[in-house]
């Protein structure tokens, strides 16, 4: 693997600036002076031509003739990037507080998955692909109990494996349907109906049951038809598709800073719960579970309070409805846990606990066997995830270890939290309704102009993203240090001076 | 890759048997001698203990601990596994012909598919996991042409790429449903109305369209919960699952041998057309698109004429709904065409093309760029497809190529299907409809004992798959050779024999 080339000049953005910052804020990390995690990153960000620059628009040029690029942000060169750092054929060196929309965890072009992506394991995963739920490898019990099951959610030791968010919060909604089907049949080894078999081959009720699974408005989670129909973040996403007539509830909307506006905030958090509960009884197709994201990411990043998912839990406990915790995005330790839901303290954990991007495998966990359903080849379909994915998310997980991220991410995002805090204070329309305290470098604010706000970031070398109608979400990899915290801080600071 | 090892000691069975076939039909085949594919082949099967054997038995009940394993056929060590064949932990052997649900083109531990998994582009490709909307790579343009599209059908060359089959058809399906929408508004440029916009967010029409997409009976497109909605195969696939008021038509149940039942065959397709007009006609949630696989493959084997399909190519213009041919199962070669829909000659390709399995990669074909939705964002998730799929397929491909399998899998085909009809001549109860002349090795019959057959296949050392409720289904490698083929009919026999 080459990694970053020699040829590559870097000309870091006012490095002056930064090492200001660094120096400046030094007393707030004791962290500050850690070893870099890795050693071949550039210093800075450097942007030589505008983005696309020349050779980038003949890629471009050339992908468009075969694929829709109209929701092209930028075209990069994965073999030059590195660590927090994407590089693109023009050679601008951006740093990536986006990563692949939250998806890239341990760093462009790490040695150690690299080195797991070389071995022999690997190349066997790559071109002996099993159909696995017939046909296993010897090894993946090993496999998924040193890696996707070692960081299994507290109570939930079993796994159905996928490919992608939306197939693991639609698998999710299957069990959730087959498991409430089975209750009200009052046992697993009930029979089937032949009306419920004939009725389920035309489509019809009760085989194919008048049962819901509820959402929350804004909320995301995924685009095929079953998790479209419980993604409610916008209507682009949704237009023109056919949805099933689900219930959706009102996320709260809270204020933020979030402690400074208890009292209010428990009414606003009340209200949706009461609201739930509403649905839960009225709706007119029963609710067999409620699918919830620990922070809304992709409608705007809203956050709840722990007491609030605690009430959900208690609620969907006490109406025999499961609690399927969506973590696509808030999973594998960017908010300073490996899964955002440890910050509730739950009594009782989640029914289910979906999860993919940073963990590059996807799937479900759950805890209760009956989630199983009563008979095999009902949850099942040829590949049921990826090995490749599966052993690289056992690297991920090694580097999370060894690197201490979920620590470092916690403390990252402290520092990065309170520096964003004081700029909030110099320029209050820029960074309004500043969220995600306590909450790793998951962090986001609203910019009344903030598509600009983002286009003038990649001008100044950082690749940032949006959600929502007006959030600047920011998603850094856990191997974000201080010293990129800072040239984050800086551009931030840049921008907000500009205008 | 160790590939086979050397203390596996081979067992083939009754050798000469399968010899004394050869030798008897070395006049149908002029391939006979051509020189073996994998030089490290066993010869043959070799059972050592009963299956699962003692150390499977292990391997599995630490898998269960972790993973539903109920719906195992067998579980495997791919390490050791090679060609045609599978190996399992206690060293039995056996050729594999049903390829992990048809999706191994060809043959385990290919030597020049263990190379493209060992290059620099495939680590890149397994480490940077780009976002390929919005962060494509330099190189996916390149990795598209000379992969994916160098096999794209004739007239379709573009790609939206997936990760399975499921996705594959409901990403179609929403492409379908987006088109038909923008031809009721006129022109790509009308605008969203509000109504349309809010309704789409409580997943009401007019936003969520009352529109459908038409399947046949007996057919399957997956189990997500738009593609279950369309999958008829069986109502274990269906039960207790909520799914969409879709129009079903039935298939044309033909008989067999397809030549002595020309004209009654004709009568009955057009019965089926009739009703597919019929129902574009009537149906209360009209279908923006019909969804047909070239062979039913989960559904039995069921197969239709070319006639049958262009007719049903023209129905479809004529009444402006999108035809999709799902190939997740028939494509990349094992019809003896690279494409199963090839074989209709059709003036009008289909207006989308799904595949998956053997291609490893996944997603659907258009020609038509109308079929790109009007707006980026919409057609959109967060990977949208797998690179490293895409670079395997790239690799399968090449090796098609350099072996010519398309014509070795017509030429083993017709041979297979010859020496099948001599053995349902002498054994007509065991060998009933048999059917796919002229389709390559994508061969299939009934047997009345059909699961019993299966059972027994496997001490005799042969891995063979069921589809429906009667039919035994040969899904063989691409790289099946004659000297398989034998080992195959040897046994297909024997079993015949001792009943």
């Amino acid at each position: 693997m080459s990694g970053l080339r020699a040829g590559m000049a870097l000309r870091p953005v006012s490095l002056s600036s930064a090492a200001r910052r660094t120096f400046a804020s030094s007393r707030t990390l004791k962290a500050a002076s850690a070893a870099p995690f890795f050693s071949n990153e550039p210093e800075g960000p450097s942007i030589k031509t505008s983005i696309p620059g020349p050779k980038t628009k003949q890629h471009i040029d050339e992908l468009n003739d075969v694929f829709d690029t109209r929701s092209m942000n930028m075209l990069a060169d994965y073999t030059k990037s590195v660590g927090n750092y994407i590089v693109d054929p023009d050679g601008n060196t951006l740093l990536d507080v986006f990563a692949q929309i939250a998806s890239i965890p341990v760093g462009y072009n790490n040695p150690n998955l690299i080195k797991a992506a070389s071995t022999p394991d690997m190349v066997n995963a790559i071109v002996n692909r099993p159909a696995l739920g017939a046909f296993p490898s010897h090894d993946y019990a090993s496999i998924l109990k040193t890696g996707i099951l070692k960081v299994a959610p507290r109570g939930l030791n079993h796994v159905f494996t996928a490919m992608a968010g939306s197939d693991a919060n639609e698998t999710a909604y299957k069990a959730a349907f087959m498991y409430r089907r089975q209750l009200e049949r009052g046992s697993p080894d009930a029979d089937f109906t032949q009306v419920e078999l004939d009725s389920a081959m035309n489509n019809q009720s009760p085989g194919a049951p008048q049962l819901s699974i509820m959402s929350f408005k804004t909320g995301f989670h995924g685009r095929l038809f079953g998790s479209l129909s419980t993604t409610r973040s916008k209507a682009l996403h949704k237009i023109d598709i056919p949805a099933f007539d689900w219930p959706q509830a009102t996320f709260p909307q809270l204020k933020y800073p979030l402690e400074e506006n208890a009292a209010e905030n428990a009414k606003i958090e009340q209200a949706s719960l009461d609201e739930v509960e509403h649905l839960i009884k009225t709706w007119h197709l029963p609710p067999a579970a409620i699918v919830v994201e620990p922070i809304q990411s992709e409608g705007g990043d809203n956050h709840a309070s722990p007491d609030f998912f605690r009430k959900l839990r208690a609620l969907t406990k006490k109406h025999n409805v499961l609690l399927i915790v969506d973590e696509v995005q808030t999973g594998v330790g960017a908010t300073g846990k490996f899964w955002a839901h440890e910050h509730w303290n739950l009594q009782d954990p989640p029914d289910m606990v979906t999860f993919s991007k940073k963990a590059q495998a996807a799937g479900f966990y759950y805890g209760n066997t009956a989630i199983r359903p009563n008979k095999p080849y009902r949850q099942f379909n040829t590949w049921m995830g990826d090995p490749v994915r599966a052993l690289l998310f056992r690297a991920i997980i090694g580097e999370i270890e060894r690197l201490d991220l979920i620590n470092n991410t916690a403390k990252v995002g402290d520092y990065l939290y309170s520096e964003i805090e004081s700029l909030a204070k110099k320029y209050p329309d820029q960074f309004q309704g500043l969220r995600g305290k306590g909450q790793g470098t998951f962090l986001a604010f609203d910019n009344p102009r903030r598509d600009e706000f983002l286009a003038k970031a990649k001008t100044l070398g950082v690749n940032m993203g949006g959600s929502g109608n007006s959030a600047v979400r920011l998603r850094p990899m856990l191997i974000m240090q201080q010293k990129h915290a800072d040239i984050l801080l800086d551009t931030l600071e840049k921008i907000a001076k500009s205008w």
